[in-house]
This record gives C-alpha cells, structure tokens and sequence, in this order.
C-alpha cells in the first residue's frame, strides 16, 4: 500500500520499520524531522508537511496527546484530503475527541478507522501489537494488511470508531488498577517482613499469570523502575481519559481514581518518566518505607 | 499419617474426601455433625469433640472465621493437646489471630502451622489447591504428606506462621480488586453501547490471561452470580483482614479501602451469598444501570 | 458606573437586579431574550449582541460554563472592545481558561479580573455575596462599586486573575466534601436506629456551626431534595474543575475524587437538577435504603 | 453525690477536678498512681483497686480503648457490684463493646449508660465538654449533676447506650472528614501559589465558621502540628470504630476510608502523636512538597 504516517516517537516508529519491512510504500512526517532520519535510510520518503502524509491510500496517525492531533487533523487539512482517503488514529485520544473528528471526517468523505494499540515498545517492534480497531468495516479491511506487519491481531469492536478508544482506555484502567493493586499488596507483604518476590511467586504461578503481574511486580520488587516501558506520565494521561470517558456516561470509576490520584502522586515526586510501575513505590512511601 | 480434622464446610469436606483417598486415617469433628456423615461412608471416624480431633500425628482446623477458631482451639483445648502434636490452621484468620496462636501453641509443646489455601471448592475437590505454609520446617515436612494429597503445589513461605496468612490475605486482596475493577470497566465500556464479553475477549486473550479475569468476567458480563464459587460475604470478610493486616503495618491500601466498600454495599442489597462478582452489579447501579 | 452585563441565569438576573438599585446603569445581553425583559422592567436596557454590552466602563459576565463563555468571549470580540474597558467575570470556570482569558486581554489592552462568587441564588436576590476578586488592583478599585452593590464583602486575593477561581473552587470542593460527609454520616447513624436532625442538633450546636451543615443536614433529615438551592450538576461541574485545578499543580485530592464520584452517581440516577444534599441519598443508596 | 472514677488521662484528669470542685466525693484509680496524686490535693480519694471505685452512686470510666475498660469491666468485677449502682462511661469505645456491655452490666442489676464527650483537653478543663447520652433516662437523671459539673451541655439521644457511642464517632468522623478536606484544599490552593491562610479567612468568615475550620486550619497554615489539642493517633483509632460501626449496618463510609488511609500515613511516617490536623502535612507530602 502506499500510505503517508504521521508521528514518528518511539511507537510510532517501531510501527513504521514493520510497515517498510512488510513491502509498503510510506511517506512520513515527525515535527522533530531528525526522527524521521533512520525511517528513511530504510526506505521511508520524508515529506515537508503533513498535508503531504495525507495523501495515497490511507494515512496513519500516532501523536502524542489529543493537542498535538488536534493540530495537526485542521478542517484545513481535511478540506484538502482526497475523497476516500482513510485516516487511521492508532494513538490513544480521549473518546470525546474520536467522535469529533469522526464526524468531521465523515462530512469531508474520508474515512475515519480508530485502531488503537495494545502494547509498549518493546512489543510493537516485534510486531506483535494487539490492534482494536473501530470504525467503517470496509475502511477497515483495505488497511487491514498494515495492521498485519504491525500486530498479531486485530480484534474488530463496535461499529463507531470512538468505541475502540473505549476499550483502549479500558484496558489501561485496568492495567493502571492492576499496578497499583500489585505495589499495595508488595507493601502489605513486604511490610509483615516477607520477600516481594515470593509474593509475587505465588501469585503468578496461580490465579495470576501472564506478564503484567510479572513485569511490573519484578520491577516493585527491585524498587527499579527505569528504563521505563511504560511512562508513569502516560499512564496518567490514559486514566485521566478513561475518567473522562466514563464520566460521559455517567459511570463512575472509584478504583480509577485512586489510580490517577497515585500517578499525580508519582509524577509530584518527580517520577513521571519512571515506569508505571513506580505506583509501588508511592505504595511503600505512604507506608513510611 | 494419623490425622484430626475440625471443620467440615464445603472446602474441609472436599480436603478430607482426597486425604482419606491417599490412604491417611481421618478422625473428623464438625459442629453440625450432620455434614460429617457422608465422610465416615467414605472411610472417617466421626468424633464427639474437638478435643478427640486434637490426637494422632497431627490435627488440621479448617473453620469459618476468627471467632470459630478461638472458640475451639481455646486455652484448655492446649492444655490437654500431647506434646509434639502439630495443629495445621488452613482457614483464612486474621494476622492478629494467626500471631496469638502461634505463641499459645509454642507454650504448650504443640507446633503450629498456618497452611491458608488458594483455591475455591471446586478446586478443593479436585485436589489442586495452592498451598502456603508458615511455621517450623519441620512440622510442614511431617505433614507434607497430607498437603500433597490436597494440593498441587505447596509454597513454604516466612519463617512464621502468620507469615502465611499474610500472602493469603494479599493474594485474595488482589482477587477483589481485580474483581472491582472488571466491574468498573464492565461498566464503562457497556455505557458506551459495547458487549462486555467483547471487551473480556480482547484483555483476556492478551494482557489478562488466566482464570481470574476469564471466571468473574464472565458472570458480569451475563450479569449472573449464582451458584456461589466465592461468595461476596466471604470476601467481605477477607478483605476486612487484609486491611487489619496493613494497619497493623501501618500501610494504607486504598484499594482496598474502596473493595471493602463496594463488598458492603453489595451485601447491604442483599447479595452477600452471590458470587464475589457481583462487584460488577454495584458498578452497574452506581452508573444508574 | 455604566456597564454591561451578560448571562442572565437566576444569579446573573440577581445581580444584575441590586445593581440596578444601587443607581447603576446596566446593558444586559442573554442568549434567551426573555429573561431580560424583567429586568428591562426595572431600568436595564437591553442590548443585541454580546458586543454591545462590551462598552462603557466595564462589563461583566456569569455564563453557565467554560464552553458558554469561550463563544462569547471570542478574540474577534476582544479585538473589538475598547481598550482600558474591564471585563469582570464572576462566573466559575477553569483555572485553565481563566489564566487564558487574562491573557488573552491582556493583550488586547483590556483588564481582565476574576470575582467568583460564594452563595447560592437567595444570597446573590439579598445582595450578599461574598466575591473572590483576583487581578489588576486598580481595575477592582474602579468596579468596586458595583461589587458594593451585590456583596456584603469582597476578597482581593492573589495577583493573577486565575488565583480567585483557584480559591471558589478549592471552596467549592470543601461544600462538596462537606455535604457527602454529612450524607455518610447521617446513613451511620441512620443505620443505627437514630433520627438523622437529632445528630445535627449535636453537631451544628457544637463543632459545626453555620448554615452549611444545617441547611444541607435538614434536606438528607428531611430527604427531600428539591427545590434545589444548588444543583447536584452544577456541583459536579465544579468538582471536576477542582480536580482539573489540582491535576494542574500535581496535587491529588482523594476527597474531591470521592465526592466527584458520588456526584456522578447520583447524576446517573436521575438527580443532577436536585440539590447537591441529594449526596445524601445517594449515601443512603448505597447502604441498601 | 458519692462516685468513683477510673482512667486519668488528660481528659479523665480535667473532669475529676471540675467534679471536685462542684463538691462531689470522688473515689479515683487509675493504672498509673501518679496520675493521682495531684487531684487527691484537691480532695480526691485515691483508691487501690478499679473495684474499689465500683461502689456509692455511681462509677465513671475514662480509659484509653476497648481493651483497656474490657480488662477493668470484667464480669467478675460486675459481679461484685453493687446491685443499683450506675456505671457512666465516658470514653469512646466500639458500638460492639457497648452493646455487649449494656447487656452485661443488664443481667447484674447494674444500670449502664454511654456518655461520650465531644471537647478536647482544653475544652474539658473548662468545664464546658458536650456530653451524649444514652442508657436509661432514670440512671441519667441521677448523674446529671456530675454531667453539669463537666460540660456545658448534655444530650439524650437514643435509647440504646450504644447509641450514644454511635453519635460520637459520627461526629469525630465529620471531624476527620474536615480536617482531611482542609488539608486538600490548602494543598490545592498552595500550589498555585496562594497563602493558606488567606484562604481560611474567606472560608471561615462564611461558609464554614467555627472552631474546627480555623483552629485546624490554622495549623495547617503554619504547617505547626505540636502541641497535639487531638492527637492523629487517637483520630486513626476513632476512625476505625466509626468504620466498624458502620460496616456492622452495612454502610459503606468511602470518605471514611480515605481519611482513615491518610491517618495511617500520617502514623507511618511517625506523626501519631501529632495532631489529626498534620493531615495536612500528609496532604501535602503527596503533592511532592
């Protein structure tokens, strides 16, 4: 396919050297441009603008926030999109957001796809992402051969694009509320005297396996929480998205905010570009450890 | 071996069936002796009091709760208990319990041993229980024979007994806040019109494998909670402890705070014989649903 | 003085009302044209256009929300308005919006100043607010008048603009907190068989005098919820904006998270046009009555 | 009138020399003989055993928790009670152990009646506590004037002793609830770079006036906890009891639990003997200051 991506950060990126390696053609736009460097020794085109990445078959989008894409996605820009094109947000926007921009899109006859992503860095430069992708099905199959060179799997949910930005947030509401559970239950154990590992050990050998209890209680185990692979920071910003979401269906969230309030916590002490993980040291902290 | 056995709930019973199965010799005390019958078919000898229970190589208490245990195992119970007896506590008390008896029992010439299992009956009754085991290394050899003969895996854990009351408490922590959490996404990702089995197969086949998140978010996700595997009374009860066990550390578990909260309000609307996933209900009618 | 004055919602139309009988003159603007004509009645004169009331010595503002008076307040708008002119906005909005607002004037030669309000619609009709004014100090001298004329006391607090919305909203978050502290309270004692007034007889006796623990304290004894002195929505609006406020300067504020929740809820029962005491019901709902 | 008194800590102490002083005879003991030396100079009569003191009129207690008067009150002491006798106590225990004790003192012919305070040391050394009561109104009437000699106001609430009990720790939960609250809202306003106090100033002199907002707040203002009027420790301990009281009416108190997590914090880092109001201290230890 021939397709333009804007936002070239260290997801971003890892999708894009999947996206060439698979055979794609990809046009490719960064505002810091020394990012896009090392795309385009390995086959990426550079262009000026991102009016030039909305262009081709489709356009991929993976900012940082809900600003930066905001900028970027102008009506200005989408009054200069070609009928048909289809845009493809992979990055995790606020709901609210999605279903603007869903409509704008529609009214300027390009196809809106939400396809957030499932994984940190590590996983989406394997090319294992996990892809949740909402929107027009037929939009969604002719960019379905992307999503392949970039994930393992995409699961198709709900027929609005905003809704897989509801399972996003969703799954890191629980991700955030799984941490933070993990450095609470790491000081209760720790502070009877017993090892967090063994904790750990028990716990994951039985009713919780897989690696989120794994990894993220390794590093409260270690009390090590760099290099991160996932930014306490962002984490922040997801659940104060999922907060938001929720609060637009009236639905409260009393585990989510116990959540954000730990990160705001985290993140005043300094350890915002700490892992999520660092939520178990403000656990031991508050217990004076 | 040669073995008492005191309580005979739903989890004592389905313990006893596979130790008699092993070939050990089982004397058998409940307070209703109703429910011991079906043992005695299957090879038990029923006695009239726990004291009777208290004789042999070792004795194995599984009640209810706190109160049921000091009641049987009271002072003058030890007193007559023979030296060199082992009492194998496997139900979930309190720290504060679990710590008072170690030292009466250290008194007395009896070792105690605090063996809390992971596990629900079904898992009872099919001999696959987690089991974490505090106290003297010795004693736990002596009676590894019976844990093997109830359980998958035995982990030795803390150099005190209450130590292993301490990891049951966190483990079941976790469970509820896991629990929660599923409910409040349920919630979430329902008020935006999705299917939360949906929501359950995109987490479930990635970031939160394992029986846990599968098992309850089933039952939320088709809003049905009986029959009871754990029910919500029960970890009520568990949770209470576990927040005890933090005080006592002077560790807040915020947390577990709002569990204990939900877990109230559940059994304030009648539905403390439910099945613990029946946080998803409360979650459910915070958001007016 | 000759003013403008824009939003006549039951405060603005209150105010708006003793300006006029403290002799000065008063352009009003509301999107409503009808609610304007009462106070034509009593010697406004009414005008057609959000710029028209931008003239004379200054003009104020009490629109419902940030969304309200961004439209309003565009920059086309300001680029119109005379310089040296006041804008005085007395409504509660975002921290956020409000430091953008001052400097959004600023630019445009226009003094901007924040005067939030304390007291609901029967103190606003009685002339006796309390006003939070933060900005220029010389600009607040010269609308002092008008502050006279709605107040029986007006603050001049901090240097910036934003700082006085900072202070309504921090005053805000304790009403909220206050108001479901109650609601707990009273379903406490409620639970124990006690008439909810006779504990409030105890309290607002003693250790919490003032009219916020009485006045709220009779509707959750009385559980009646209407008519609302202060909406349920319009108090989840300002809690979101605490939080937010707080978010800003890294600051969590586990409290207000709990009230905001109790807030949804109840919104999502049907109650956000009831009066924020409706937090008691919401206490009492959750205690299965 | 002819009473014993038992417990004379700060606040046992400042009650029995007002009690002196309004002429009435008043047996005393307390664990520590020291703590009596002082009011026998003033006319006390130092008696040797908690027995002893169970004799004329009537008997008070004022000790330190549950397991302090469970050990003094024990069965066999009742037994030798004289039958009549009125045993008043003062402190603040768990709605469970008044409960019991209703019963208790019931089936020895000895007439049982809550009466905790609301006051803090200063307020008890002046005469002027309020007082809750509950129990049989004949047993209340007889002890008025010992009430009249402490405080300045006496309620009946309740026909239940534990009643009584339950007012209290409503009423010291509210208290909680505030200082938590003004500890937030300092952290809030202090971040955007306002002076705390100023704060207090608009609040106190209108929403919330009264001696809790600003003598709390003032210490918060000063960020100055020593001396303690009220001690964190003693207010963890009273938050635990309201918490207990209400699970045991299945009433879920989530303001409760976050000021109780906080309290513990404040613990954790060594602060119990400090006043409830370093709350504030806690608050703003979370916002990385």
């Amino acid at each position: 396919m021939d397709i333009g991506f804007i936002g070239l950060g260290e997801m971003g990126a890892a999708m894009v050297a999947n996206i060439l390696k698979a055979g794609h053609q990809v046009r490719v736009w960064n505002r810091s441009p020394e990012r896009a460097q090392a795309l385009a020794d390995a086959g990426a085109r550079i262009v000026a603008t991102p009016a030039e990445a909305f262009a081709g078959d489709a356009v991929f989008s993976m900012l940082a926030d809900d600003a930066a894409l905001r900028e970027v996605v102008t009506a200005s820009l989408l009054e200069h999109a070609p009928r048909g094109l289809i845009h493809v947000n992979m990055a995790t926007i606020s709901v609210a957001l999605a279903e603007e921009l869903a409509t704008a899109h529609a009214s300027r006859g390009v196809d809106y796809v939400a396809a957030p992503v499932l994984g940190r860095p590590d996983v989406a430069a394997a090319g294992k992402l996990t892809i949740v992708a909402g929107g027009p099905a037929e939009a969604i199959d002719r960019v379905q051969p992307v999503f392949d060179a970039i994930g393992q799997k995409t699961w198709r949910i709900g027929s609005l694009p905003q809704q897989a930005n509801v399972i996003k947030l969703a799954a890191n509401f629980m991700l955030g509320a799984a941490v933070e559970t993990l450095g609470e239950a790491a000081a209760l154990v720790s502070g009877h005297g017993l090892a967090i590992q063994d904790f750990l050990d028990v716990i994951t050998s039985g009713i919780f396996p897989g690696p989120v209890y794994a990894g993220y209680g390794k590093m409260i185990a270690e009390n090590s929480y760099e290099p991160a692979l996932f930014k306490a920071r962002l984490g922040l910003k997801d659940l104060r998205l999922a907060l938001a979401a929720a609060d637009a269906v009236t639905t409260p969230l009393p585990i989510a905010s116990v959540v954000r309030d730990s990160l705001i916590e985290a993140v005043a002490h300094g350890d915002g570009e700490k892992d999520f993980a660092v939520l178990g040291q403000v656990a031991a902290r508050r217990a004076g450890r």
